[in-house]
C-alpha cells in the first residue's frame, strides 16, 4: 500500500505537544545546567547562527535576549567567516547556534571560529551526536524524535521551548499547560480545513507578524514556499507598511498573526491599512479580526509563548493546501532534508 | 502635458554618480570627522536600525562592521523597544539609525532609547532638520539631494557609499573611479531592455547573492515589488537551498548577483543547483553566467564596494518593468513616501 502524501509531516505536526511534555520533563535538569552555565560567564551581547527553520527560532530567541535579558543581540551571518575569512573579537559573547540535525558545515565552522575568538558557544540541535554539538562547549537537546519529513515541525516548535526554558526560565506562566493547549489547538482544526480550500488557486500570499510573532509569520510563510510551492513572503508588520504593501491587492490573501499581547496590539495600523485596501486577511488570534477567517488562540498566553501555538495550524494549513494541490509535502521537489553550505 | 510615468524615479536613478562625487567631496571631511568620534568611542558592538531599502543599506553596513572590523553586529528590532518597552544594556555599543528622511517616529525612539542606555548614536540620513539627526550624537549626511520618487534610489547607493566611507576609510581601491564607472554602466542598458522585455508577464521572482551582494538581491526584489507589483523574494545563496527552492521552476525567473570577489563565488554551488531545476537565471556579475541573461559588472571592483554598481541596472530593471506594465513608479499604489510606524 503506498502511504498517504504528508503522512509524516501529519504524524509529525500531531507529535509536537507530546515533544513538548518530554522536554519539560526530561530536558529540564540540562537545560537549567546549561542556562547556569550562562549565567557564570555573564555574556553582554548575544548571537545566533542558523538557517531556514532554525533561523525562525533564533529570531523568537533574539527578541526573547534583548526583551527578557536586556542585552544587544544579533543573527550572524556564516558567510563573514566562510566566505571573507573575518575573525571577529568574540570575548563577553554567547553565540548560539540553532539547527535541526547539527550538520551543516557552514554553522559548524562559525561556531569553531567563535569559541577560538572567545565566545560562550551554545549549539540547540535534535541530534546530541552531531558535529555541530561536538563543536560547541554546550549542548542543548531538544529532544524532538528522529525527524522524517522534509518540511521540519516538530523540532522547530521543539527549538522554539528549549530556547525559552534556557533563556527565560523564571516565566509567570504555568509552562506546563501548553502542550495540553497545543493538543486542544490540533483537534479543532476546522478553520484551517475552510482556509485551505479557499487558498486552493492562490499563487501568493503574504504572512505578516510583529513582534514575537514575526518568527510564526516568517516560518509559516517557508512551510508553505515547501510544500505548497506558494510564493509565501513574510513582513513585519512595519516593514509591510514600507513599500511591500503595493503588491498587495484582493487577490493576494494575508495571513496576519495577532496574539492577545502588545505584539498583537501592534499590528492594528497594520490590519486597518489592510482593510482600506480590501486585503483578504485571515488572522490567527485570540480575538477574530480576519476578514476573510480567522484561527483561535487560547486566550492568557503571553506573547513570548504564543509561537509554540500560533505556528500548529499554519503547519496543518501547508500540510492540507500541498495534499490538496496533488503534492507531497513529504517529498518537497528539489529539497534535501540536510543542506550542505559553505 | 501630462509627464511620463517614472519620470522621476529615472532622474533619480540617472543622478547617482553625480551624487556619489558630491559625497565623495563635500561630505569626506565630515564623515572623516564623525569616523574619527566613533574610534574615540572603540564601541565592543554594533547595531542597525533601520526600515525598507535604509534596512538594506544597513545589512550592507553589518557585513562591512563583521568583515574589516572584527566586531559583532545585529540589526536591531524596533519593537523589542517600542511594543515591548526594553531597556537593554547598551554600554560601549554603537547604534547606527539609517534612514532616508529620518522622519520615522519607531526610529527615533529607539535612538532616543539607546543614547540613555549607553550607546553613541548615529544617524545616517539625507535630511539634517530631521527629527532621527537630531536625536543621535552624530550626524551623517548622505547629500542625495530631495528624492522625489516613492521608490527610493539615489539615497540608498548613498547611503551605501557614507556607510562605506564611514566605517572603512582605508580601502585599497581607488574610489573615485566608483562615479564613472556608475555612469558607464547606466549608459549601457541593452541588457536591462531585453530582461525587462522577457519579465513582461513574470508574476513572481526570485533574487539571490551572498555576502556583500545579499543586501543587493534584498533591495532589488523590494524595488520590484513597489514599483512592479512582483511577487519578488530575496534569499542569501545558502538559504534558497534550504527550502525555498521547492517554490523554483523554470517558470519562475532567478536573478543571481555574482561578483567577482569571493560573495560571487561562494555563489558555485547555489548557480550550479538552479541550472540542474532547469531555472531561468539572470547573472548580474564580471562574467556572464546566467543561462537566460547577464548584466555586466565592471571587472577589478572588490565586493565592499560592488554593491553601489550592482543595484544600478536592477533599478532600472524596476523602472523599466513598471512602465511596461502600464504602472507609474513614481506613484505605487498604497505606498506613501515617509511611513509613519511606532
Amino acid at each position: 500500500m503506498t502511504p498517504k502524501p504528508g503522512h509524516l509531516m501529519a504524524a509529525e505536526i500531531a507529535e509536537q505537544p507530546k515533544v513538548w511534555r518530554r522536554l519539560l520533563t526530561e530536558g529540564a535538569d540540562p537545560i537549567a545546567a546549561a542556562a547556569a552555565r550562562i549565567r557564570e560567564y555573564a555574556p553582554r551581547f548575544v548571537l545566533f547562527v542558523a538557517r531556514g527553520t532554525s533561523d525562525h527560532a533564533a529570531l523568537y530567541a533574539k527578541y526573547l535576549v534583548e526583551i527578557v535579558h536586556g542585552l544587544p543581540a544579533g543573527l550572524m551571518s556564516p558567510s563573514t567567516m566562510t566566505v571573507y575569512g573575518s575573525t571577529p573579537d568574540l570575548r563577553d559573547t554567547l553565540v548560539i547556534a540553532v539547527s535541526q540535525s547539527g550538520g551543516s558545515p557552514d554553522l559548524v565552522r562559525t561556531v569553531e571560529v567563535a569559541r577560538q575568538q572567545g565566545a560562550l558557544t551554545v549549539a540547540v540541535t535534535n541530534n546530541p551526536a552531531s558535529a555541530l554539538a561536538d563543536a560547541a562547549q554546550i549542548h542543548v537537546d531538544v529532544l524532538a524524535g528522529e525527524e522524517r519529513a522534509v518540511a521540519a515541525t516538530k523540532s522547530y516548535t521543539a527549538e522554539l521551548l528549549a530556547l525559552h526554558m534556557l533563556l527565560n526560565g523564571d516565566t509567570d506562566f504555568e509552562i506546563s499547560a501548553l502542550p495540553e493547549l497545543g493538543d486542544e489547538m490540533l483537534r479543532h482544526s476546522d478553520a484551517v480545513d475552510f482556509i485551505a480550500a479557499r487558498y486552493r488557486f492562490a499563487q501568493r500570499l503574504i504572512t505578516t507578524g510583529r513582534g514575537y510573532a514575526y518568527p510564526t509569520a516568517r516560518e509559516a510563510a517557508l512551510k508553505l514556499m515547501e510544500t505548497s510551492y506558494l510564493s509565501a513572503q513574510a513582513f513585519s508588520g512595519a516593514d509591510l507598511l514600507h513599500g511591500p504593501l503595493a503588491t498587495i491587492d484582493p487577490q493576494v490573501p494575508v495571513i496576519a498573526v495577532v496574539p492577545e499581547g502588545p505584539g498583537g496590539q501592534a499590528m492594528a495600523p497594520v490590519l486597518a491599512r489592510l482593510a482600506e485596501l480590501r486585503a483578504d486577511v485571515v488572522t490567527v488570534g485570540a480575538k477574530a479580526a480576519g476578514l476573510a477567517g480567522a484561527i483561535a488562540l487560547p486566550s492568557g498566553v503571553p506573547d513570548e509563548l504564543s509561537p509554540l501555538l500560533e505556528i500548529l495550524p499554519l503547519q496543518q494549513l501547508a500540510l492540507q493546501l500541498a495534499v490538496t494541490r496533488g503534492g507531497d509535502p513529504d517529498e518537497p521537489r528539489g529539497l534535501r532534508k540536510v543542506t550542505q553550505t559553505l
